[in-house]
């Protein structure tokens, strides 16, 4: 039975003049952070600084790379092949490279963001991409995606290592897919529940679906939200409440 | 007495739809290109074919960073300090390095670009901060810029290798600048005139200013443009021009 | 039976640095200039030149608003709601009627760039959306769309004027669309085998399919390509043909 | 002796998924609306929201344009000529009327913003620019700039209507000139101090300079700032001071 996990948060998300997201507060309780790359969101001066306050919480650096779609936040799909998004991967993991190299960390992990994300969960030829780009930059790099995708699937056939991810705050379908955003009760809202779920996902590796079904799913790491008003509330409770469960939080 | 000489001309400036230059026709003359990184020119499709045309003919792949400014071309001064000049080199650089690593392609070198390169030819704060960032990212790295110039000085305290740039099409100044473009004069047209000031600084290691003095010159590298109709059959004789006259031409 | 067609040529796509077509020239053979309006290509210097170009040659000026994707140039599908194409396709229609007011020119039609066309072409709501911009904009203007399309629909609805487009260098099938790009024969190589195809649109309102079924098409205007190599010679020789047939060249 | 201001804000510089400043709330106070135009900030969904928001509040709504520069938030100074300026004007306000026409509102004024602002304050030939553009596009538009500026002189000559701009919490040197933020003692923190200039100003023309000196000052309108924690504070009291103190807030 695992009793490990990884919490993980989108950061860097700042730009320019605007700031976005508790970066500063929320370092103090997860492991790893993904750094937004300039394309969907951060820019150089926010990835410099984001890749530094990681450093000096001990948190794990990664890469989260999205659609170059900064008045989109990288939510929407645009068109790309998968020779584009390997490239567009390759981009945005040099960039943050650069900044790691710079303040002597060795960048953990790549998350795809937002609308790349979703869309390499259930495309092969995306997710094949993706894997590919990560391994021929750096094949120890892990790759982060959904528990249970096409991506984790393309990351693992390709040799690298894989972080099977899992969401505190979204409900399951009995497939192990998560309940569409579409739909009502996609979203637990109760701070108590879902830290419940993260606990027994990580304790017993099953979730329960809306319909009440025991679903088995893999949990190397929980995306925990690094903006809206309960994001700093939420962690610290989760961070507390994993603590007394005697799971230990720790980097993939 | 030098005898060799570099050729280096800005590449993959092509951007999306848009096409700028002729890199295929120039790869076979130039020793050393500058990949645009994506700020002032280029795109991550761009530019992953522009280090592999470089590869496939031998020529040595460098780093051409500018002002985030397609619209400009990079070639409009923007008020940047310069951590944040700092930051922008290091982003792009990075950037570049991605499909270096993905074309097994050891980068060679980094020439700011336009405004930025301008900028640095007379602002030390700014020289130096292109200078630090390089160095961080890669010691290694050759860092290009205007004979005589701050940003050849900054990068030589720096520890850097650097490489002094000299112009086929520009006159000269009595104290080496270069003759303003708002200035008449300012611009070479005649080939052939253009070839035999490239020749003299490479043997004799001077060039004739516009009033007629010979000044001192340190030739290691000669830009050649890639763009105009004349650019192909420039580079094409000047490449000839240095054979014939027993100059070695290689990278830095 | 019908005697009389508009040419419409997309305009004004050069942008920054990268010049795109041979928009001077062009000019001089067609009838209605859709001008890009800085979110796929153009600019605001490209602009004010384009729309003084037109009124110097009498050709009308019209909005070509797109995606806000120069680096896709326009053609690549982004995911907007109708409540956002509505509002883009203001900004951009406005953004065009200030050259307009500024060379006392009376802006004339609108017609989507690329991928938002296609994408009018076969959803009513942004189909709706697009037509409702140009409605409470100006409800004078044209709206260019496909021939038989969901976006000429929902113009005629709305209460607009619409011109049905058809083009010279695609086959179609027999329910009037056109043949996909994906397939082969979906492109007319040769131009007088064009040029007739575009003469028969005009003279006899038909076209004939791909399986040599006869189609009926309303066709109020030709679009004429802007770029490549054929694009001057196609137009002239089309100009020159439909002069001869005794088919009248003009606005819509 | 004037009892008369217009209290102006900058509104509408949210950009897709980032907020930024207290719309909503400062919309009950001021008298009118400076809305970003997508260049510095903003985009066409933020720009139509504000200006039905001015609508609904009875607040005039003006275009605030700037340098093409969302991610330095058009505070930067980026190298234009007079002409391109004239032309990325026209654009934004352009773009701007297309949202007034929509919600059947008439634009009032033109202010430019950031470095743009700064610099039409200074250098002449950009002043006239801005000032052609607006009267090109509308001759009924008032143009806002800093009192005693080169902007103001610009636009008087051109034949517009000015507004005479002043601030609450800058000083002022004894030449009428705002004392620069790299020097101590520029910005005013404390709100009572702040709304005792302005009062001052409208009720008798004049301010007191940092050494001292009584300066005459023209003021039309006094702009108050729409971001920070004590943004809505300041507006409320100033308002009520004014309110207290006899003098009429409204628009120019």
């Amino acid at each position: 039975m695992k009793k490990r996990i990884d919490l993980n948060c989108d950061m860097g998300e700042s730009f320019g003049a605007y700031t976005f997201g508790a970066d500063e507060e929320l370092m103090k309780y997860i492991t790893s952070a993904n750094v937004a790359c300039g394309y969907h969101a951060g820019d150089p001066n926010v990835m410099n600084r984001t890749v530094q306050l990681a450093k000096d919480h001990g948190v794990s650096a990664g890469a989260h790379p999205g659609f170059p779609d900064i008045a989109g936040f990288g939510r929407r799909l645009i068109e790309f092949s998968p020779e584009e998004i390997y490239r567009l991967i390759a981009y945005q993991v040099g960039a943050l490279q650069a900044f790691c190299k710079i303040h002597h960390v060795n960048m953990n992990h790549v998350k795809p963001h937002g609308a790349l994300y979703n869309y390499a969960t259930r495309d092969r030829a995306a997710a094949d991409a993706i894997a590919d780009a990560v391994y021929d930059i750096d094949p120890n790099l892990v790759l982060f995606g959904l528990a249970g995708s096409t991506l984790i699937e393309a990351g693992r056939e390709k040799g690298l290592k894989v972080a099977s991810e899992v969401f505190a705050d979204r409900t399951y379908q009995t497939d192990g897919s998560l309940t569409s955003r579409n739909e009502t009760g996609a979203l637990i809202d109760d701070v108590d529940t879902a830290v419940k779920q993260v606990e027994r996902m990580v304790s017993d590796g099953v979730v329960q679906a809306v319909n009440g079904d025991l679903v088995n799913i893999e949990a190397d790491t929980v995306c925990v939200h690094g903006d809206g008003p309960q994001a700093v509330n939420f962690v610290r409770k989760l961070r507390k409440a994993l603590d007394k469960a005697g799971v230990q939080v720790g980097k993939v």
